[in-house]
């Protein structure tokens, strides 16, 4: 066993490829996804839980949708136009939008008559709520059609945005037109209400600018990615008005409209609203081949990482504003841990490694994936967290549904199209970012290849990857080598103990070692492949103890434990005993064990450590030898209701007793 | 040492003292109080606290009623007349008015030119507001005079009440009519609107019915009496309308007007209304000479004092209502315990004793007094609690002025006021209530006794009692023995390790031991008396450790510490070292100390106790030797923020610990 302290390992790296002379000279795209309809998932870990969203969570968002709020209902009200009154929250229409997409990609996954006859039905009572002008919004068209864009925090684009999303989704699954023309009329309303006459708009909560780009590829038509630039483009000039600038606490920044978004340096604002925006600057100027964004984003992407991320892959740490507050506030209990701004972290970072080729980027998307979003769904698939804190009082648990219902069907969403996240190609090389046991084709310059990986990820880290070429080639396959594997963690981390086990990284192509170079945080193995080329991957699994920077007070004598890409936690059910008071040894050891009927099948780490508790008679505390079992953290809170915590102490600085069980 | 265990002292002797056979047959009234007009207070504990109310408390009511708020301004944009909005809430008037009491009270004990001339300035706004029907309301009269008696949550009537009680006050003390004018064509409107018409209303706020009583007293009109009396009768048959009553968590319990006044039973709803609501019935009863109040209120008072107030004489534990929860719900932080409540405990219990004869009822008059209602006035006279918890998080301090400000002149009016409840008289006998160094003329049927108190209370219990009469004369002097100093506590708790001192109660006359009966909670001595007569009362005062009834959760494992008439609790100040962890050990020996510079001059206890703490290496808890010094609880909060508890560890029954400050 021995320490690596490990410095700022990307610092000083990452600017230069950003800088604009380079990107001015070549296309901004290093490479565009493999999509997830071109790749099949045959995962041990991923397949059920994308079972469990088809077959339980989106019913679950179907019926809540449908019968137990009235989101559909608005839409049928429109139509009646009857004069009856909207029902439920202004943006409560994206909800509907969100649960047709992930409709769209279960269809893909598991075909389905009847469910997409129930998408059917809905896409019809949306296509009948839309105006003759092509506006589409039950909350105004219900309250007042004099009303709408007046304020700019009212979700109008938000909402249309999703309508696209769900349009592009549906059509792409099913090729059938009706949704997308819809969605493309609302874009085309937007484009003359506001773009077209000169107008000025803001959007409040961004969205659209990454959806209109997705409704550009599929239909061709550039007008609206120039819709989706001039959104962007809105931004930064106190155009925006309404109920969000009024606000003192929140104002422009809140949504971050203070500053334009190429002159952006740091974090700010709603968590969420910061994640779309920042996708779909990047959509934008990979689609127009345009580096402008990108020193912003890249700014903002180190502010983010550095000094603003949980180490859950969670951002947002305030429930104030439901985002950033100054670097370094990362407190564990009241971290706020938006699961939508986890999968925005996901879409984000997705975008960032396309344009750049850095792994670094999908270290991060692996962290938000696996942590921080998965959190978000129970492993019964009916369940949520809205929030996703690090640590918890007893009695915590999860949800069945929520007022406001944005992170259900966003789950929903990420997880039915996980096939996005793994593969990425350009016209001659190959990039395999995530490690899910799945199949695919790619179309290369000189032949198609196909490409399976079989893995026991996240629980080893030995993956097996077959090259069947359709006939020889050569080309470089870039296989991506985490970060946590090479003990490099994100600045503002330190592993401590980090075991390094027996058999450090390798790689071998058909039993034998294999020449490979590193390049942006992939092993890159340059060779002429043929059909049933074998590449064994094992990326080394001990238990790291990670120490956040001293600055994050919150984490101070505290020490968080991962395996792979997992975070732990300890997590206590209620009606056990009273909260276990424990601290990690300085010597601590750490054994894992894969527990196969323990909450669907997980790796557990058990450590030996310190416990405090009252002496028998009550009169003193004892410190006796003890131990702990720490389980994901992505899987807490699914068995009723617990107290939980992700960083664990080294030290005890103050104590609190308490004298009965009412002490308050 | 010795323990004592004291069982339930009152329960079956109480409730025969209000059967309405005994009633029927006398005065319901034992007796009535000697004014404090007639009172003169040279006291070491409470001389400096009533100057302070007049130098610091009543001009920062002043100011804070004509400057810093509005409550002034909404009397002079009535006069004015020009349509200018209310500003402030609909109970502000009120405000004034007890300022105005207190400034009366203030008035007797100091005359003052100048606080008179304010005082007549502010009568003349008041006189100015006035609508020629009578009414007298800002709010509505600024907001629309059609929409007044409308809504019964609205404190009309307990704005009119607060108007009449300072009117009473103010002429009382200078004998001017103006404002007592005002007050009576105040009741006068509100008589014909409802009482005279048949029409039925329900006071929102009780406090009116006493205010009547005080207006029927000075003025001798029996209209105002019987409208005292008709607002009780309002009450708990479905009259009440208005906000609380559509509140589906207030509703007409709230205000205790789901019961008719005479069948009620258990203590329920808001505090200070309950509280206001039982003083008004026994000023009724006892000016009717009509018991049928007054076997509810036995009840009542026996819920309160039983099952639902602090040891401190706080009650209404629940902030969400302003009230009462269920029995035995007594949590110390979150505590309520409002100011406005205790006062209110004071005039209740002082009218019950009047009633009845029984000291018990000073016994939970002087708790209050000394504890729940004195805590909410700073030392310096400007700062206040409006709820009074029984502990606090680190960092709770006092505050300038409250938004609902029904604290600050309650206090002030009540300490300026203190002189009410030394002393009680009929025409045969003599009571003595509190210890308060005073003088007092009581006239009794054979002729003057001029009495003279002497002492260092609350600090010992040796108080020096001069008879002078006139002539000499027999009669019986009642002299309180407080319950505490016999042991006994309130049925709920127990005291443990009563330490019996050498010298036990005793009572002499011109030094040489005398004759008494204990009646009622009084030592009575009969006999001749003559000029320069001298009681000596000796109360021993040990360190009493209280036990709570096990029915109150949040006390278990904890014990209060109380001398005399003083509770006690441990504070320890904001930027000290992290919270003390303590156990008090179950052989714990207290000392006492006065110190003269401390508090302005408090007896401390200090104890020998066990701290808890972690060890310098932060691995672990240790137990040592420590100590605490406990102070009176109503001096605590004035240096600073700080932590306190008044109920203190005897044993732990769960641990927190914490890694660092910043651990949430």
């Amino acid at each position: 066993m021995s320490v690596f302290k490990i410095s700022a390992v990307f610092a000083g790296v990452v600017p230069a490829l950003f800088s604009a002379s380079v990107f001015a000279q070549q296309n901004v795209a290093k490479m565009t996804p493999v999509s997830f309809s071109n790749v099949e998932i045959n995962d041990k870990f991923w397949s059920p839980r994308i079972s469990t969203v088809t077959n339980v969570t989106i019913p679950v968002c179907i019926e809540q949708t449908e019968v137990k709020t009235p989101r559909i209902r608005n839409f049928e009200k429109v139509a009646r136009a009857k004069g009856e009154k909207h029902e439920g929250i202004y943006y409560d229409d994206s909800d509907v939008y969100k649960a047709l997409e992930a409709i769209a990609y279960s269809l893909k996954n598991h075909p389905d008559p009847k469910l997409e006859a129930k998408a059917d039905e809905w896409i019809d009572k949306i296509a009948a709520a839309q105006q003759p002008d092509g506006y589409l919004n039950t909350y105004y068209t219900l309250s007042g059609l004099d009303k709408r864009w007046t304020d700019m925090e009212k979700h109008e684009d938000y909402n249309a945005g999703h309508l696209i999303e769900a349009a592009v989704a549906y059509y792409n699954t099913t090729h059938k037109r009706k949704l997308l023309e819809v969605a493309m009329r609302v874009a085309d309303n937007i484009d003359n209400t506001f773009r077209q006459k000169g107008l000025h708009w803001v959007s409040g909560h961004e969205e659209i600018e990454l959806a209109l780009v997705k409704l550009y590829k599929v239909t061709g038509k550039e007008k609206y990615l120039d819709l989706a630039d001039w959104y962007l483009q809105q931004r930064g000039h106190g155009y925006g008005k309404g109920a969000i600038w009024n606000n003192r606490d929140m104002g422009a920044k809140y949504c971050q409209d203070d500053v334009p978004v190429a002159d952006q340096k740091q974090i700010e604002g709603h968590a969420v609203r910061a994640m779309y925006l920042y996708t779909g600057a990047a959509d934008v100027g990979a689609a127009k081949n345009d580096p402008s964004y990108f020193k912003a984003m890249n700014n903002v992407w180190e502010d983010v990482v550095y000094r603003n991320m949980y180490i859950t892959g969670g951002i947002g740490s305030s429930g104030s504003n439901e985002g950033f507050s100054v670097d370094y506030d990362l407190p564990n209990k009241n971290a706020y841990c938006e699961t939508c701004a986890s999968v925005g972290m996901v879409l984000w970072n997705e975008r960032m490694n396309l344009l750049t080729g850095n792994a670094k980027f999908v270290d991060v998307l692996e962290r938000s994936l696996y942590n921080g979003a998965l959190d978000g769904l129970s492993l019964s698939g009916d369940r949520f967290f809205y929030g996703n804190p690090l640590a918890s009082e007893p009695n915590y648990q999860r949800s069945e549904w929520f007022g406001t219902a944005c992170c259900p069907s966003n789950i929903a969403r990420l997880v039915e199209s996980l096939g996005n996240y793994i593969y990425a190609s350009n016209n001659d090389a190959v990039w395999v970012n995530l490690f899910v046991g799945s199949k695919t084709s790619i179309p290369l310059k000189k032949g198609t290849v196909q490409l399976q990986q079989e893995s026991n990820y996240p629980w080893d880290g030995n993956i097996k990857l077959t090259v069947n070429p359709a006939a020889k080639q050569s080309f470089p396959l870039h296989v991506r080598i985490p970060g946590w594997a090479n003990n490099q963690p994100v600045p503002g981390e330190t592993y401590r103990f980090a075991d390094k086990e027996e058999n450090p990284i390798s790689i071998s192509l058909n039993g034998k070692p294999v020449k490979y170079e590193m390049q942006n945080g992939y092993a890159v193995i340059s060779r002429e492949w043929k059909k049933g080329d074998v590449i064994a991957l094992n990326l080394p699994m001990p238990v790291r103890q990670v120490l956040a920077t001293d600055s994050v007070k919150a984490d101070r004598n505290k020490v968080a434990i991962q395996r792979g890409p997992l975070m732990y936690c300890v997590e206590q059910l209620a009606n056990a005993d009273p909260k276990q008071n424990f601290i990690i040894p300085d010597n601590a050891t750490f054994k894992t064990e894969f527990e196969p009927n323990l909450l669907n099948g997980v790796t557990v780490i058990k450590a030996d450590v310190s416990v405090i508790k009252p002496t028998a008679n009550g009169k003193s505390l004892e410190t006796q030898n003890g131990s702990i079992t720490a389980i994901p953290y992505y899987s807490w809170a699914n068995r009723g209701r617990s107290q939980m915590e992700v960083w664990l102490p080294t030290k005890v600085s103050s104590v609190n007793i308490k004298a009965n069980s009412d002490d308050n």
